[in-house]
């Protein structure tokens, strides 16, 4: 048996028990979105940063134009950085070849927390099944949902919905799942009914309807940003696993 | 609008945020099933207790009979005690007219931390609709999940569910849910399809194996007391309300 369990913040798990096991770190809306959409876009690497001054600091020992700052707060673009955090903003043009050095603060408090992982890939809805296609060999694999501000938000459970669901789909017995997988499995199958996932035209919009009302979903729509909801609900579109590492904290494909 | 809140575990949410609102502890297996079945039994009160020692001395105060010690500890019967923690040990004949001193951990723990709530009530699926109508006139409702050892338990995220579902069912409109409340509806959805619920022939069974997989009903599995699951899932079968008194810990219908 195979062991899968979702953890819907990191306070619910140690990261002793995450020693050894593949983590799969999850921040829907939107840092795990648009880190995988960065790298997509042909960003040489993403640095997690927790604190903005930090940041500031290590961009500044790039070279001229080598690296960007990238990030938000309370969900807006910080003060004197070149992106914000929208997906869409991370084209070929604006980041292709370059750096970026982001700060967000529940993404990165997730990552840090995998520091005895053996490894931690970064997982969205827009790479889930690149994501489950990397985790095919892995007999312990824990999701690991950010959240925000300690409190559980449902995008992040749905990407572990979905993910558990493609991992399980060949053969269920395979995995011991804890309660918080069930759990995830459940809020995907409401979010994405059996009758609406074959087809593009009916799985966009169901997908698009959950993910605005999560607490992430509210608080985009709250601040003006609801066009970044349906880009975070693209479902497998990019073949690409952002994989973090601890001691450097560099994200790289 | 009505706020209405699941908490997945106590430590999920402060005790100052549950100050002034009317909150539901849920231990579905067993502790507040069984209280419910003891109160519905005739006993007279219940008091709820941490620790073996504690309750040991609490119950030797009180005179020849008048007392009974009951609970678990690891889902078994404390040595000496008189009740374990199963539904149908408690029945007019064990414990009618009698306070029964009780002491389990996941339970009484989630029951402390409400000491700033204006009124605590303890429900299960045996009560849920009982518990329902008792908050017909709360603004500011929390369902507070007990959980075991600082896990998630589905069976408990389940009785949010079942208690929201009834809660919301006539003005959906009405009630402002935190992502953990919309996280249980969907759990009871799966576990209870809309065209299993009306008649007890399809409910029960449905019921009985959304129960058997959850953490709660994998450990009385283990341990031999799968035959508490079935009363367990006896969904709206006792008109009863057990409330807790935080100072006196005197839980009564």
């Amino acid at each position: 048996m195979r062991e899968l369990k979702a953890h819907f913040l990191p306070l619910l798990v140690s990261p002793e028990k995450l020693a050894g096991a593949a983590v799969v770190v999850i921040d829907v809306l939107r840092a795990t979105t648009t880190i995988t959409h960065a790298l997509a876009a042909g960003a040489r690497e993403v640095i997690a940063c927790l604190e903005v001054d930090e940041a500031r600091q290590l961009a500044a020992r790039f070279g001229k134009g080598e690296a960007l700052l990238g990030g938000e707060r309370e969900g807006l673009k910080i003060e004197g950085f070149d992106l914000g955090n929208s997906p869409t903003e991370f084209t070929p043009e604006s980041v292709g070849g370059r750096t970026i050095v982001f700060s967000t603060t529940n993404g990165t408090r997730a990552m840090m927390h995998c520091e005895q992982a053996k490894t931690v890939l970064l997982g969205a809805l827009v790479n889930r099944a690149a994501v489950c296609t990397a985790l095919a060999g892995e007999d312990r694999i824990h999701l690991l949902c950010a959240g925000t501000r300690g409190e559980i938000t449902r995008e992040d459970v749905l990407f572990a919905g979905a993910a558990i669901d493609m991992l399980t789909s060949a053969n269920p017995e395979g995995f011991e799942l804890n309660d918080q997988a069930i759990l995830a499995a459940d809020a995907w199958r409401v979010a994405l009914p059996l009758n609406q996932r074959n087809s593009p035209a009916t799985r966009e919009p169901a997908l698009i309807r959950a993910l605005r009302n999560t607490q992430g979903g509210r608080n985009l729509r709250r601040i003006g940003l609801e066009a970044d909801i349906p880009d975070a609900a693209r479902l497998d579109t990019f073949d690409l696993v952002p994989c973090f590492d601890p001691p450097s904290r560099r994200i790289t494909a």
